[in-house]
């Protein structure tokens, strides 16, 4: 599948890519722009040797706006918006309080070798131009399409020199998602984090997934689309967690070939389905895809993972002492209870 | 300080004990007893290299029980208490709906190598008698007595053969707890987890928490009682996190003498006011107490982390995409900031 991009820089620099087929026209909308605030620093951590990121500007983003103030909703007369385009498929721009920035290479050195700048990229990405729509929701055509999209922009981010790219999606008011436009975002390190450069040395020495979809308990299986399959993990560490898997295996999404990403894309909206049906409201979750940190794009399987938050209809899962103080995940839902559950339901 | 414990042994065989000067009576309450469910196990995450529990029988746990029905208040004629007697000042108990239990050891052994039983012991540890109060309102002879108690427990449970003892609070509705009256628990790990050993051997390869003191920069300083400082470590991940430690290098609180652990005492209960005059309402907060895993006795440096979850007066702090996804944590309150708002709130 071709992918049709056009490239757009908005007025304060930030680039705008949009994804469609169709004819785009400049809108008359009015184009948000970002005062530039300060960059963010990292500090090392040396007990979880992890880098935190400060990022201060981040106090004063766009918190739970109003339908009609939507910033992610396609421009119209008079409405602000970050896409001054009148209609889009799916549209990624620059984040305006983003934790990470090219910027940030220019600022002055920081004192200590255990502070860097937090050179990087945040970007936003707008699943839809509709305003009310879900991953559940969007078509198999259009699911495909955001998968080529990742794979695009990691693709993109590896080549700028970023060693590690993550898109994920933070959904629900639930874990603090401050805009309801149905989005997700990508983050482009300057560092592999350490849980994700742990993770790919696993599957290093290992080649953990392809065990995994080889040897895959039915009992777990949540959908089989032949050339993809969904399954909750025999390890899950949320009550409900999906995973997603290519059964060949790739180090990212652009690589996927055009069967392998459709195959995906089935059992992406079908998980997102599945999920909100469970407690029959939409399920909070996080949803990473885990692609290839540099260096290991010869043994890392691709994947998508869904967390979701909800443990029953009105109890959240927290992650509190031991989950956050030891790392130690305690479930109370067992993973193969969790994939009768899932596969039962719709 | 001698510590004067007294020792029961409930209907249902879990153990409770009552830390207390004052002489006790046996209650005319009625004893919750457990009935004992399927143990807890564990299984392997291969890309995390950590331990998932699976402990359905905590799905039953009790949820925001009315006052009257608290199972921590001290008993009276009728009300049913997890603590049958008529007063005391800290107690500690087995918990009913535990996570790792020592029966677990007696099951069958399951199947699979990356499958463990969960062998452990869960203690919940009541603060105080007084359902409405919190480690700030309590006097600094009691929470010197609670210093204490964790030391009591993690020495007992040490002895009785689990490496690693973890004491922590998790406090506030907003961050899951499921009963208000003031409590902590105690987890007496079968094996130490891998963050806790990453953590340890950190501090064996250098002892971080002696340079941190030793090179405090004022500016990150919250309280300073001489034996023991509170302070704002460099590297937070949560806005407004608090530290505390003794100044002199042990490895569990039953290695403090008197006067550190009074002047432990003495920031401990000031940090939490300090936290709880912020926003002008109870921070909510994960406390942990990090104490030596086995085999890191001669360099760990024993310390309380506080991690709040109020990054505003309205707006949580939540875990979601990078930092879960990641391990990758943001803040947007500078450690040098929040000690400066820490020291002028009170």
């Amino acid at each position: 599948m071709p992918l049709n991009m056009h490239r757009h820089v908005k007025s304060d620099g930030r680039e705008l890519l949009l994804y469609s087929d169709m004819p785009l026209d400049v809108s008359v909308g009015v184009e948000i722009a970002s005062e530039r605030g300060s960059a963010s620093h990292m500090r090392w951590h040396p007990l979880r040797g992890e880098w935190v990121v400060y990022a201060a500007a981040r106090q004063a983003r766009t918190f739970l706006p109003q339908a009609n103030d939507c910033p992610l909703c396609p421009a119209r007369d008079g409405h602000v918006s970050e896409i001054p385009f009148s209609n889009y498929d799916i549209a990624v721009f620059e984040n305006r309080f983003p934790a990470f920035s090219a910027d940030a290479a220019l600022e002055q050195t920081l004192p200590g070798e255990n502070v860097k700048v937090a050179t990087g990229r945040c970007e936003v990405l707008v699943y839809s131009s509709d305003h009310n729509a879900s991953i559940g929701q969007l078509s198999n055509a259009h699911l495909s399409r955001l998968i080529a999209v990742w794979g695009e922009r990691v693709s993109a981010l590896r080549i700028m020199g970023y060693p590690c790219v993550l898109p994920f999606e933070n959904r629900g008011e639930e874990i603090g998602v401050t805009l309801h436009h149905p989005h997700g975002q990508i983050y482009a390190f300057s560092f592999v984090p350490a849980q994700l450069q742990r993770a790919a040395e696993a599957q290093a020495s290992v080649p953990v997934i392809a065990q995994l979809l080889e040897t895959l308990d039915r009992e777990l299986l949540v959908r089989d689309e032949s050339d993809a399959l969904s399954f909750v993990p025999p390890f899950a560490m949320h009550p409900y967690e999906i995973w997603l898997a290519p059964r060949r295996r790739v180090a990212s999404p652009e690589l996927l070939n055009d069967m392998e990403r459709e195959a995906l894309a089935v059992t992406l909206g079908d998980a997102v389905r599945r999920l909100d049906k469970l407690f029959g409201k939409p399920m909070p979750y996080i949803l990473t895809v885990q692609t290839a940190p540099r260096g290991f794009e010869d043994t890392f399987h691709m994947m998508v993972e869904i967390k979701p938050f909800l443990r029953d209809v009105n109890k959240l899962k927290y992650l509190a002492g031991v989950e956050q103080g030891a790392g130690v995940f305690l479930v109370d839902v067992l993973p193969e209870q969790a994939a009768q559950k899932l596969r039962a339901v719709l």
